[in-house]
């Protein structure tokens, strides 16, 4: 198969100058991401690579670009600040089209950097009523990413599938360890000493969706469940922000239930 | 009470070379670890400190001591091997007596180590004959600590609580993650990228006693359930023997169902 | 003197809620920080205080206080991004008062969060005219603490030393590695696995003053000086924002060239 | 490249499991890992990639093996304690053959092990005469690779260049810092809040060798040199562990005075 691959790239002259390769044993599904410079015509390329690899074989070619991402957001500050600074200093290869809050305190925020904002509260809304707003302001960016920063309601299902693969949020813990809300709380109480942030792909299954990035810090039991989540929000800006690069530059393939991570 | 407490130091011309204070918010209980050199009769001192002290007080002087510590194992080598070369050059202030396993395989190692090794199978024995054979074998070295080396065996609350706060498990994940087997068979399943372990006191319920460390190692796409095991091996080791330090020079405090850390 | 302390706060009925202290043993020298609650005059504690203890002794009372502080910049925005992000929020217990910067490139985003920019360039001016006019620039907001984000002008003793023990500076390596410019160049050249940072107290000696906090991440080979850079910012962000907190908390005691951090 | 070498693969029916390319930009040099399941003789396989490889190209075939290792020390047991646990229990794809001391001490434990141990102790010999006999120690057991497991004499440029890419150093500190003797002293006084550990492998200018793997841990005022030590024995361990994994599995290619790691 790589022999197949490398042979059509090598006849348009493109020039590869990095593969990656990875073949999951139980599905024996291949996955492989090469990075090459040159320019070719992206259909004809595509066409070549499909009709030389299997039916159900998915090629994809991103050529560089700098992704729209819509962010959705409830009342924490930390995540979303991180993002609106990269996004203005360009430290990622991404472009925030607006900012969506069901409260309206990070509004502020937002004009400060000139990103639209869009308050969708839920009063008087049930779910899918607020799900079809919150859907339709999406969808006028034409996002090639929607990112969950600190966004605290419960998707349903019919929301999500929408976005399949496309949605990254980040969850206040090391899933699976405390799954769902106060996870600080819970720390706490349990005693734990360490305490980690996860950025994952959203499914239908809350907190169950591919795992993309995790990491964790050190805690002692001088801290209040306050200073846990603070300490937190630090881990959690940065996972995301890990997360979302790797997302950014194509480097994320979701097998089932898990990431295959070309770092 | 720091002033009371002091004070009683000082008319023995005790000198206080570190002192730690802690107060739980939710119980108002105050700990309090002082390290002092100078020489005084043990038991006088305890009566001072204990009449100026409400009556609830718990009051222990620990001159520096080697202690005395029996480690229980099922198959595995690794926790147990650190420990040997650790007994062996004196790491740590204590002093293994003996090791106890429900199977043979370690028999061996230990007696590279001269230490004696009680193999006590469960063939033919419920759970509280071969939990009565262990606590003999335990009991007639009068150990301070026990130390579950990965000794895979769940233990009955009865024998637990004999042994209570002085009984040290290491368990192999993240706790409260994967609890229970085959932890990394569970992690390679959910697809994470942190695997962690954790050290803590053993209680009557499986995996809920204090916690004393944990730390975790960033994992891969690549890595297979035996991959995982083997990385989750090295930071299991670390764990315990962080965990063992901390509990042979007194700085862990249990209070409820957490640790308080004088580091 | 634990006890003489206590003796006092004990008869002004302050309730001391945290000690710690530490004596190092070269210098014999002993530190003390006790956190208490209650109230009383500030000068008569000091005083009573004083008169008990040696006279070498420094005494310092804090009451809690938002500390005002000025920030130092060139072009980089990674960490003075952080820093506006937490000031607007209030994250940590600081005001920023103003930014200096030797280039205009960081006036937009400060005026983006209504806080005042000091360009103050170079041209034309010997190091002792620049530096008096930064003096003035800091001086007339008579900040608490004067932070270096990322300040790339090497700063004369002269200068230094006016504010000795307020002025904190990230720099971008684990001191004492790669000391002065280019260290991630330095990194790549050497292929060091592992790149950090390190924030320190500013003194006449430059990148030789006393560390406040350092942290790390590791790196490979497929990383590009510019990679390095990217990845070192964000532990510079975290550093910088941890040895800030314990600063802004009075928790960061300075004996010599050395630290001592009661956290 | 990749096109014509997965080609060769491809005639003979081997199965490509894996590969890892990496091209160093500066010097333009290509390096490739494939792993590959499948049986054909390893000189014909040779012949036909370099027929068609550039001359300069360097081609490694390296079947499944257990690596012969002879290790070296002086006094310091952690390192060598972890590696004869692992060598019993074969927890690493390597076999030591002897263990050789400029001291005595370090003879028990490898006897308790059944390793031979050679004292060549240096009394009465100049460096020339004390290496030669070394060298005539380790020869005779034509060891893969030779592990400094902590021997802390200076090694001659005559000596190294003998063993080049095959002998592999762990150095107690994150190298470039606090090169030489001492670190741990030196670390105390800089007053530095991390410590960490270097592997690399040994090159005749002494800490100057391409680097494997590095670590560090998180220090606290309040130890003493001796602390840093003990603290560092067991990042040393783990670094040096974790170094023999990678050069023992094929995963590292040396390139001017850096390393490339296929993980």
């Amino acid at each position: 198969m790589v022999h197949k691959i490398t042979g059509v790239l090598f006849n348009h002259n493109l020039n590869v100058t990095q593969t990656d390769e990875f073949v999951v044993q139980e599905s024996e599904r291949f996955f492989m991401r090469i990075s090459f410079t040159g320019t070719c015509d992206e259909s004809t390329l595509k066409n070549e690579l499909e009709s030389l690899l299997p039916l159900d074989a998915k090629i994809d070619i991103h050529p560089p670009k700098i992704k729209k991402v819509v962010v959705l957001v409830t009342k924490e500050h930390h995540c979303l600040g991180d993002l609106l600074i990269k996004n203005q200093f360009q430290d990622l290869p991404f472009a925030i089209q607006a900012v969506i809050g069901n409260h309206e305190v990070l509004k502020p925020i937002c004009t400060q950097f000139a990103i639209p904002f869009h308050w969708i509260p839920t009063e008087g809304l049930d779910i899918t009523q607020h799900e079809q707003q919150i859907g339709q302001a999406i969808d006028q960016y034409h996002p090639d990413l929607i990112v969950l920063a600190k966004y605290m309601r419960i998707l349903s299902p019919q929301f999500t599938s929408k976005y399949k693969g496309k949605m990254i949020n980040i969850h206040h813990s090391s899933l699976p360890a405390f799954v769902g809300a106060n996870p600080y709380l819970q720390a706490y109480e349990r005693g734990v000493k360490i305490i980690g942030a996860t950025a994952h792909f959203v499914t239908d299954e809350l907190d169950e969706g591919p795992i993309i990035s995790q990491d964790i810090i050190s805690i002692n039991h001088t801290m209040s469940p306050k200073d846990l989540s603070r300490a937190g929000k630090e881990v959690e800006k940065r996972v995301l922000s890990k997360a979302l690069k790797l997302v950014l530059e194509d480097r994320v393939f979701i097998h089932q239930n898990k990431t295959i991570l070309f770092e």
